[in-house]
């Protein structure tokens, strides 16, 4: 009777393992505002020697949501409550959704992370604080963070445009998601609320690539 | 050298027919939050004998907006200048942006105007009073707004769902899109403010349409 158990437990390791390889399938993160900020950045906003407070871990391994916020101007509004990301980065990045940018009144480039030449300026108000960000406001470009192994079982390589699609009431494609392929990344599709909203996607959506 | 000149005409008006006659892209309407009152619903927020004011003609024919705005307030916020768009209606409705059930707290269907069955409720606040409406929030499904001329051009029928394609740094494509052909419309596609800005679209773009 024991060795039918051991050959049970055989098979069914098995079958997770296939249905695992098979599985095309990718999880989505939805991201609203929010920002990266350097030490400097910090300690204009919170005080010299302020060191921000994790409240919890992000999917992507060493990426974490922090306790502390701040709030984003323009010349035409302001935003508040816009969550800081740790950990501290080299450059201050500021992310908004387009609609962000008709209510702050300032234009910002669609750009993959740290790509901040000739992007938005905003100004940035903590509790210590308040200083001009030049250069340093983007709305991110959807994108797909993947590990090696699954650049190899999607077949697609670092850089690539893929298309995204979903079903559902809200359901269409999603062209120009760029793959970033880093071997410390968790799988994920990162969009924005807006696109999430516009295609009907919850946190828990899983999407399926379309390649071009 | 008169009888050139009206050849020329000629060719010119012929050239400009065939051309409206093969374009086959349609004209993007972008919806923000907005409502339309019942009279019952204007005296309540406005006072008895209100007559709405209108601030601009929009592109259906006979609708426009109005220079008054009201709040809607849900359980968990709300949401200030939400604008009247006229004439008055039988029955009020409430066209809010997904992002904005959040921010009030409250569900709303995804539905085709007038289609108010078990929708969502909000509370409306003007100048001279406030009304909880109960049932009579929707996000607004994806339309095609089209006379019947268009219809056969583009050889679709009343209630048929068709996608449409965008170009561009967020292009895509937009499934669940119900063409509505009625001989008083305007040929426009109408799509909401986070639909529009999740596929990078401006009130001057064209879309094409994608039978399914």
């Amino acid at each position: 009777m024991e060795n039918y158990e051991e050959l049970l437990i055989e098979i069914l390791k098995k079958i997770a393992q296939e249905s695992q390889t098979t599985d095309l399938s990718i999880p989505v993160g939805i991201s609203n505002r929010h920002c990266h900020l350097s030490r400097e950045d910090v300690e204009s906003l919170f005080g010299k020697g302020y060191e921000l407070t994790k409240l919890k871990d992000l999917s992507q391994p060493g990426q974490y949501a922090c306790k502390e916020t701040i709030m984003i101007c323009g010349p035409e509004g302001m935003i508040e409550n816009v969550r800081i990301l740790g950990p501290e980065r080299k450059q201050t990045q500021v992310e908004v959704l387009q609609s962000d940018c008709f209510k702050l009144g300032i234009k910002a480039p669609l750009r993959l992370s740290g790509d901040l030449d000739h992007s938005g300026d905003v100004t940035m108000i903590g509790p210590k604080g308040s200083k001009m960000l030049v250069s340093g406001v983007v709305v991110a470009k959807r994108h797909i963070h993947m590990p090696l192994k699954d650049a190899k079982r999607f077949d697609v390589v670092d850089g690539e445009n893929v298309s995204i699609a979903f079903d559902g009431a809200r359901g269409g494609v999603l062209n120009e998601v760029i793959v970033r392929v880093d071997s410390n990344a968790g799988l994920e599709c990162h969009i924005d609320v807006e696109e999430a909203n516009a295609l009907g996607v919850s946190s828990n959506t899983n999407i399926v690539i379309q390649k071009n």
